[in-house]
């Protein structure tokens, strides 16, 4: 009885959502032709006031038995909808996003070498440029394992005014010699827009650091020019806004953007960050752009690059950024966790082990 | 002439608000009929396969302009709000929710001494007993203050199994003689269902840790007896779950529960967690509970307990907890927190000048 | 001149070292004699009032250029590295620390089936039993790909009292008629040492979940029966914190711990919790027990278990833990991210190209 | 006999801490000496290369019983301690750090309205210029109850490149006239060093968002004019992180900084960030600078804002920062937390309460 008497309303219930369906998508073509007079008037879709008028008569009008509070929350979301549909139709979806699983940006440096496109690979160097002997020590070290794409920090940002803040363009040109000498690319920090100018004559590949992942100003700079950037994630940013700072430079007409992930801040103290590996798998589902894992600022410790290495290569990454110095204990910078060139080698072999890796410049 | 084009567009949105309002209403009025004999037949509100079915269909009847994606998530909505409506129709609502602003818990001691009733109260004592001299010096200064609510804790919850257990039984006669001396409550920490029937005779308020926050079997067996409880938030758990597990109390009979907000792990060092002040006054917010801010466990450090505990006078709490020490610097646990007893004393008169404090017992 | 003078100072400063590493060592000679007196009179090594005075003395005979708050500072390390070599010389160090790079414990299992011993393991099942057709479902399609731990939770810990608390005892029977019938072992949380008679019946091994990890009572009553047991690490929890934990089970006699990682709390939304790979990392150099990496409540979303199986295989822990249900839908908990058996089966594939994997019973 | 032969152990440690003190401070005497010669030199005092040195010598000559990890342990200790007494020598400490308890940082506005000397401020105003008439109302509404620095906000750093992103200097126009009409202050949020000319006709107080906090190139420029500034802390920033931040603006020459805590990100989502006052507390007595609580951005709903402000009354702090906008609900950016115009009297009146404040100007 009581069984026959579910199925009824539950009738009554699917015959309701009908007519909600149908209710809703007559809505959406009312909003829809909305969107062209607005665009015309050239009005944002987005206006508060009109909703809160409209939620004020559906509160008036309500006569239960949900809530008024109910209510406007379900409305708010057809609201929110519609607005999504809106933008959608207007204009481009975010760019960064991936549109289908096999979405892929691929970037190519001037001599073919590429990063995203299946290949894994690896970014390294010291964490600052601090001598020409440093420098080709390492330069040569990397180019014996076919690295491509070399570290070559020039300008340091740092918490304290008094710490070393970096060569300068002393250490760009150090950074191009060695880069040169050994058929490698400069990657190298930009921290201020007015940079950028004395940096587009050493630097191949500009890279944006944690504390500038939200400075829109260089990051529309950034996507004001073409060379590829490298962006990484700040230690206390959402995912959401790490695309979101993406999009700055995308939108701003720079499609060669790689995004690295370095950990993030969280009361775990036994490593400097905590690298979110479950992070850079949602965003190689969420976008198309290239993404690096960095081993050595998420560790802050070079004892556990092995692993951390072996990680990288199968977690759908393309790649990993690792620092390395002829001598770490003695490194201006981040002297925990740069791996010396044996450390390097070991590293090396176990990411080869794992990872389909290509140095050639053309493949 | 789109002005006007754009007034018509609108004028037919609102008709559609209406219609899907009534229809969103008549939704409803079915789903309650549903709850009844749903309660009859003893089965479960949320229906997870019935909702998989609805969702297909609609999903095949969409013509859009709304994705179907679109309108799986607004009919998510309308299932969540009907589930929500069903939910509270049918059984209290949590009994630890505030229903009206002023609804209040008010803790009554077996004197008529109150907590919660508008009094600001403080708790005080050593973080352990660990002697009769200290117990009884620290008791001394604490009646001196007018102090009510003594800790008393025996039983210490340590990260390592070799630090200072507590002082077990022995500890409990102490903390009962000094209470019992200076016409003191004891509180104290029960760390498992097993202590409950020892403890019964020495202790007047049950205290649950940090780390026993969710420890339901404990939550549920001091919901079966009548004293009151202190529940400490966990270190690194909502404001939600902190509801719910003092929820787990109260619904197993025991409505004397005071909520004591402790601080939560953060990536900050300088203090030892991050005294959540903003969900003190949500908490207040959504439950009549009395709540407590313990300024010793959230600071780790005793330098700032003055702006703390004059932050607690006013925040909207009911009272802040402190740990006292004859002499912290040889205390066996927390000795970087516990004030001494003229720190206490300066602190008492900073929180005297804030807040209405009465120690007098009713009777 | 200048650097002649340098090298004259620093001449010095070696001499001195050499006095104070003399010092610093019949210092240590001292306190050694001392633990020997102490253990005879059955006193504390820790002393605070002791340390007080010696801070005092040394204060008052402190003439600089080092400020009283350094050589404090300086002396209280000496004191904590002559505590920590009295507690090491007194007993054994954690027992749970690895000594040398090749120590491991290898959890054997009655038919000789190990964890720990290399092979990387798989513990699935669904997140709690619900019936005996979905376990007897789930349990062929696990037995299908050689696992031999399963899942058969009968106690669920949930936020809300109101929630699904898993089917108890009926439960359990239902887990261990499925796991015979397959030929695999009953993986079970036990939530409170008063479970533990009638679980023994039913169960394999005992699961101790995050809510738990600091259930000092709990651990003890695992340590003082054989079976393993799984420790989960608490979503606030530090390895630090995790470690001593599992010393709790240890110490009170039961070797056979395994740790899992389960994802720590973050401000990032985008998964549940944020899988500390590099904390895997970390454990395995600092302890000899197997950890597993769960795979399924870090991420709380069943899109990404591919990349993070794939990591884990790598990562040089011992084995994931991952959910199936065969509706995954419906579950009635965890339903985001239970996988399908065809997920699951996805999954293995995924982990086999990368692990070695031996299902059989011997080897 | 023990207990004898015990007094007389500690009589021979009490020597040995005597003679370890002689030679730490013979040890610092001629590292002082050090200093100077390498002062003399330009060389920096941090030698990692001659630690590893000494630390090998002692390795080597160290019998024990101290292990050589205690050994580098305790002499690692004593090369920090030499390290920061030689820099707490050579240069000015952090001209942020409060040298004495009195010592405070009074920011004069140019007719004698002070931040810092002691009265209480509430900064105020929308969260972004919008239109002359939302300005105006809420201007009016500030003058009434006192306020004189006023929130004109034309540029908003947004997480998204489409979000509303400001006014831009048709905004500060309007804040500019406001402001004059109700003799306010303006305060305007600076995002780029390239902004600073044209914001210096209109703008009275420099603001630096969070995302902008480590923006080094931003501060120093921010350091090289003497507008006061306000400093937002990161919301994933430490206290030390935030003190150097400010410490790049005082050290390039500009003492006017106010700092201003906003909340840091947890995994608390009840508020939209956890607001740290006891980090309050600790800036108080680390810095001389003025502090100002954020009670918008912090809690990120209105409902808290009286016990919020409250709070930031009794706190130690110097003042609060509170967003107003006339139509909560419509605001182009923040409208869950802004205020209306009766709930910011409300708040006030609770604010005046607590706090002495005194809204004249000095002439």
């Amino acid at each position: 009885m009581t069984d026959n008497r579910l199925h009824e309303l539950r009738s009554q219930i699917d015959e309701i959502n009908f007519k909600l369906l149908e209710l809703l998508n007559a809505r959406a073509r009312v909003v829809t032709e909305i969107s062209t007079v607005q665009t015309e008037l050239g009005t944002s879709f987005y206006d508060p006031s009109r909703e809160g008028q409209m939620l004020t008569q559906l509160e008036s009008a309500n006569e239960g038995p949900f809530s008024n509070e109910t209510i406007k929350a379900l409305f708010r979301e057809i609201f929110r909808a519609s607005l999504a549909m809106q933008e959608k139709q207007a204009k481009a979806r975010i760019m960064v996003e991936r549109k289908s699983p096999d979405e892929r940006t691929v970037i190519s440096m001037p001599d073919g070498y590429t990063i995203g496109a299946g290949d894994f690979r690896v970014i390294a160097g010291s964490c600052a440029v601090e001598s020409m002997a440093q420098m080709d020590e390492v330069g040569a070290a990397l180019a014996a394992r076919g690295i491509r794409l070399m570290r070559g920090m020039a300008y340091k940002p740092r918490t304290s005014p008094y710490d070393f803040q970096g060569m300068g363009e002393a250490g760009l040109k150090i950074a191009r010699q060695v880069a040169d000498k050994y058929k490698m690319y400069v990657v190298s920090e930009i921290m201020d827009l007015s940079q950028l100018t004395v940096m587009q004559d050493y630097v191949d590949v500009f890279w944006v650091g944690a504390r500038n992942m939200q400075n829109s100003f260089l990051l529309k700079a950034l996507g004001q020019q073409r060379k590829p950037v490298i962006l990484k994630r700040g230690f206390g940013s959402t995912l959401e806004e790490f695309l979101y700072a993406a999009e700055y430079i995308v939108s701003s007409g720079n499609p060669n953007v790689m995004l690295i992930e370095r950990g993030i801040r969280t009361f775990e103290r036994w490593t400097r960050a905590t690298l979110d590996v479950g992070g850079v798998a949602v965003l190689k589902l969420e976008s198309h752009l290239p993404v690096i894992i960095d081993i050595s600022h998420s560790a802050g410790r070079r004892d556990i690059a092995i692993p951390l290495a072996r990680v990288a290569a199968v977690s759908g990454a393309d790649g990993l950024m690792v620092e390395v110095h002829p001598n770490p204990p003695v490194a201006m910078s981040d002297a925990k966790q740069q791996l010396s060139i044996a450390e390097f080698n070991a590293m090396m072999d176990a990411v080869e082990a794992l990872a389909p890796m290509s140095s050639s410049h053309k493949g």
